[in-house]
């Protein structure tokens, strides 16, 4: 493999009109395979089973990665502090983890290193610009010391938390990226999708977009509003689309976390292989082309967005010799009508069933419609005691 | 940990009446990874990526498995010459290496190793019993070599080539258990699961029951059947489950093959880990006491299981250091509408969407209704031609 | 049209090989007019609106209905009295009144007049055997006296019930069918179709088979079940099926009744005039020859029926003139999208959306398991008590 | 009753706050019944069968109807001549017996005789304004010959074609009502709702609002956005909704007829009593008091409108003494679990299921986007010819 240095960075690549696949979401992933726990969502697991989280770097550069995010998500020091929250490992030791497995991954392939910054309690709790900065600035300073390749502002449903994201990144002088995770109604104070990215621009972003809350088809639509009001504005950028691997027609603008099957009953939504195929096709079509995943994407998500651009890239993900494109493995099957199966236009129609015939096919969202600044959603250091959860609960009996 | 001599066998185990948690399938779990092709299905990864498979025993393991089954299915020679596939590695050093894999976790906690065995194309082909138990018998000695903690003949679709296998594993003088792909409606040839169940104890297994190709609730009941058969003919066994994690209410007696969705559209179908624990406990209650899973199952399914029999066990897996029970992680999330559900009623009672308004909640399945003996299911050492393909399709076209 | 007397009677035209169309349910039917309170579900209207039942009779019958059957159901004195109810007209006149209209209708085309007797309250309440037979004397006399054409037992749902009612109409020298409310588990007492069929048949009756509370394709299902005992057992009948127009695939053994939507939430089950057609082909494909419809048939439904089996009848009904055979009268529309749907394979084929995304596709029935005799089941004269419903209501909160 | 004379016309009602129920829609209930037929729509039944009309205004009026719509739709010369259509009788014998039957029912109670035009072929077909014109007047002179109560213009899908009518029938110095069949896209020449609403009442209608094409929910949306226009317009009108009986979330801007189960396959989506209560109570509190239906309802379905507002109106309908208030009736029914669903929380919870597995909840529509002047669209006395038929098939067999 070639030395780090010499691989082209992500501006090089975009500007010459490449394709980029992103990677999938770790902390859903690594939720499933034993390391993660939901509800704090934390990601002490690069420092404390470290193999887990470089195996599933691994297999989604087999199926055709070009980044590595290290897995940072919500290791701010006030998030790893939040609500009762122990840790054996500090959050520096944690970010550092975390670099030096996506670099070792990173250099076994053709892929690159991002080191991320995503939304914090602090914003929440309206805390001040520098305050916030702080934070941000502190995991910028590891990324810089571990000298990752680019740096990616995640996961912001405020565009102004965002923007003194970028702000902080740009002083990397690395590129940087920008994803809020909104639909096409805009952030949570109302800023829409358009109007958000000229000022992630503005604010120093080389690349816009959005990842998480949404499923790939609302993804794809917000990017597209997010690139007619760059090109309004006159401003030229990149655009990348890391959506859910869950189908969210029934959401609101908050997404898939107000949805009562979020976060463990949303079995029945996961994307099919096909379904991505379609996805990383809308994308490309869309002018998206960093294009990759976040919550609910497994390796052979991504694979199937590195087969379904094959063309366009001019070559097949390693992952794909375990993979016939299009079912063309079931050429192989026992069973003379499964391998009937094996052919695109069977696998394009197919209508599959959820096998749950007592379920709904959509859900309503919570819509408490609070945001930024309301009480109830101010950072707390200590659990939830049991009389604020039990208010909880019966809030919410009434409403069910 | 203890050395392997030194813990209790699977039969002391359940002579005791403890409860063995199973591991889940491989070959779906890795096919998901990039390491396995769907259509063959043959284990090659046990040599070609060691690294991918022991991680994942390691996660059933801390998931709470007592059992780490080599990942050998589909490893006997006709099954890896079958349909024109070729491999970089022999059956024997697939097997060889598999047994070291689960081994070498095995021994890192409190799980056992079994050596499997399954249906073989030559049955299907009419070949005689002598050349197909040639055929068990190799494996058979592998394991006997590598020294296996006991032995499982599963995935068989006619009760007829299962007793073989249990003839033939039962000379290596260890515990044996077998394990049908049927449901109630009793095997291909029109055998009652209860008569199954009777011929496999005659024929020497100490542990009878089902594994792959229908639900849980679907195995639960014909595991039933079979222990119904076996008291009413007087005689003793334990009982075993190792279900799909798919729902498959529409099954017919073929089991989820012949669901049209298989195998690249089966996500609407995932069960969750509430619907999990609700398996976990019926197997119980039904007295079935080896509770694992198959095609499907993801370390946090049988996390699940685990988390469920805790109170029986005694202990809750390693794992659930990641996991709240009935999701009281969520204690800690951020948005108060989302602590709300931190409670046992909430997931309990979820009638989780499918996210999928167009498409129905069951399917028809394909019935060709032919099995053993039929020219369509012949081996054949070629792949499939382009004739025989355009013929297959046409002839699905038209039913569909 | 020829006069009553030169029509030929029922069972000259079974015995001929024709079909007799049967005709709707009135109750479902004139609920939705405003004429018949559910609940009481009794028929006074024939009393007290015959213009509004007279139309009804003209519409079955211009769909192509052979029979008539006087709107009599559940007008037995013991039921007229159940539950508080209280009648400006007494059971007598409303009989009369019914097979008046009947008479009045089935003159003016080719169809009979049919008297029915339906299961009581009486023996529910353990009556005797004698006392339930005077209730079915006094309603056969009046038939007797109106001189209706044949006499139909139906909706029993205890088989011996229905054998002291064939008992009593068999003494009028008419022709005696029998129609159990039953599907292919049996009756509630446990005995199965094919015995059930053996003992009316023995009882006197000329045609058996099923109604109301199953849909088409259950009860053509349960009276291939009848025919098979009837034909085992050595004898010789008739058979009829008139089920409900309500697509029932999750019902237990009591049927619709139990289902949480009944009967004010059945809207989405109703059967469309493509699902009729084929019901009329697989019933006709069974060697049912009286071929009708119960509770949730509208006129158009009974058409879909004489439409299906034109060919073999040798003519289509009068109201075809108002409807083009598989949707040929789209030729007309406007929008060049609809005329694309003047075919026959595009209405087979069609799965026909809920428009309902928030509801399942199937339901839990209920299932209290109580039959004749249970403390719950009791005939009361007055109206259900505050105290009662109450009690009730908690019960069922609960299980919900 | 009182003689027509006596009555409030419908604007001292409307203008006194009193809420006016209207009627449901003639040809789909009619249709049912045996009397139109799908393709044509036309209502030569007034004059064929006027029993069965006479019997189904009987039936609206005894829900709570204050409105008789005369069954004069789609009973323009140029409209019964269309596409190879021949009649029996001419446009204006169907014309006057309508306006019979509408009389003879309305003064039987408190109802008011409406008058009506729709859209015409012509309009479509490109005529000027004066020979469109001249169509509606022959209509609006039999109309005031008839003397009915006021008038309405009805189901235009623009609202160009709405305004000439509106004109027209503002001649007869009577009251005049014009409903548009359109969502909140606004008609199919893209004028948005709150315009098209401006326009109507410009031209001089006294009442506004929305007629078929569209479920209750999406009409109530649709009149409220009327409601802003001409509030913002600072003008002043009534408002009217008289929506489907089928939940259509699925609709693009052309309505339900693009859906692929219109017209025969529309029953999984008819409205529930209770959904009926929801849209009656939502249509209210838009601040809507001329409430009624179109294609789909029957009368149980208008009279739950009257009952959800009984309280608001001061009185019951006369056909409620055949039906308890939320589900009150079944407190007589003999399973005591059905008594349990005596209640009010029961039937507004309930979700009801389709009992169609295999079946989706929505679906795709057609969206062939063509309207007003498209060659396909062009009006065509001759019938179809069986090439253009195959055609448009073969143009749809691909699509699906």
């Amino acid at each position: 493999m070639a030395p780090a240095g010499a691989k082209r960075n992500i501006l090089e690549r975009l500007d010459a009109g490449e394709i980029v696949i992103g990677d999938g979401g770790f902390v859903f992933a690594l939720e499933k395979r034993g390391y993660v726990k939901a509800g704090p969502w934390t990601p002490e697991a690069a420092a404390e089973h470290p193999d887990a989280v470089r195996q599933l770097h691994r297999e989604f550069l087999r199926a055709g990665s070009n980044v590595m995010q290290t897995f940072t998500f919500y290791a701010s020091d006030d998030k790893l502090e939040n609500r009762g929250h122990t840790q054996r490992f500090t959050g520096q030791q944690i970010n550092e983890a975390a670099c030096d497995l996506a670099r070792e991954v990173a250099d076994e392939g053709d892929a690159l290193v991002a080191g991320g910054v995503s939304q914090t309690p602090s914003f929440l709790s309206c805390k001040s610009e520098e305050d916030v900065k702080a934070i941000f600035k502190k995991q910028t300073d590891i990324y810089i010391q571990r000298n990752v390749d680019f740096l990616i502002a995640e996961y912001f449903e405020h565009v102004e938390e965002a923007e003194w994201a970028v702000q902080v990144l740009k002083t990397s002088g690395k590129p940087v990226a920008a994803s809020l995770c909104i639909g096409p109604e805009g952030d949570l104070s109302g800023v829409r999708p358009g109007d958000c990215a000229v000022r992630l621009v503005k604010a120093g972003a080389d690349i816009v977009g959005v990842n998480c809350h949404f499923d790939p088809e609302t993804c794809v639509k917000t990017v597209k509003l997010m690139k007619e009001g760059v090109e309004k504005a006159g401003l030229k950028a990149h655009y990348m689309s890391q959506p859910l691997a869950y189908h969210t027609p029934d959401c609101n603008r908050q997404g898939f976390i107000d949805l009562p099957e979020f976060p463990f009953g949303l079995e029945p939504r996961i994307l099919t292989r096909w379904d991505m195929q379609k996805y990383a096709r809308d994308a490309y079509n869309a002018g998206i082309r960093y294009i990759g995943g976040c919550c609910g994407f497994e390796p052979y998500h991504i694979r199937a967005l590195s087969e379904e651009l094959a063309t366009e890239r001019g070559f097949l993900p390693a992952g794909s010799e375990k993979h016939g494109s299009w079912g063309s493995g079931l050429m192989m099957h026992t069973k003379p009508w499964v391998r009937a199966r094996a052919r695109r236009e069977y696998w394009e129609k197919l209508r599959p069933a959820s096998g749950r015939p007592l379920c709904p096919s959509m859900s309503t969202p919570d819509s408490w419609g609070v945001t930024k600044g309301h009480a109830d959603l101010m950072q707390q250091k200590e659990a939830t005691s049991k009389e604020q959860l039990e208010a909880l609960f019966e809030k919410t009996r009434q409403g069910c």
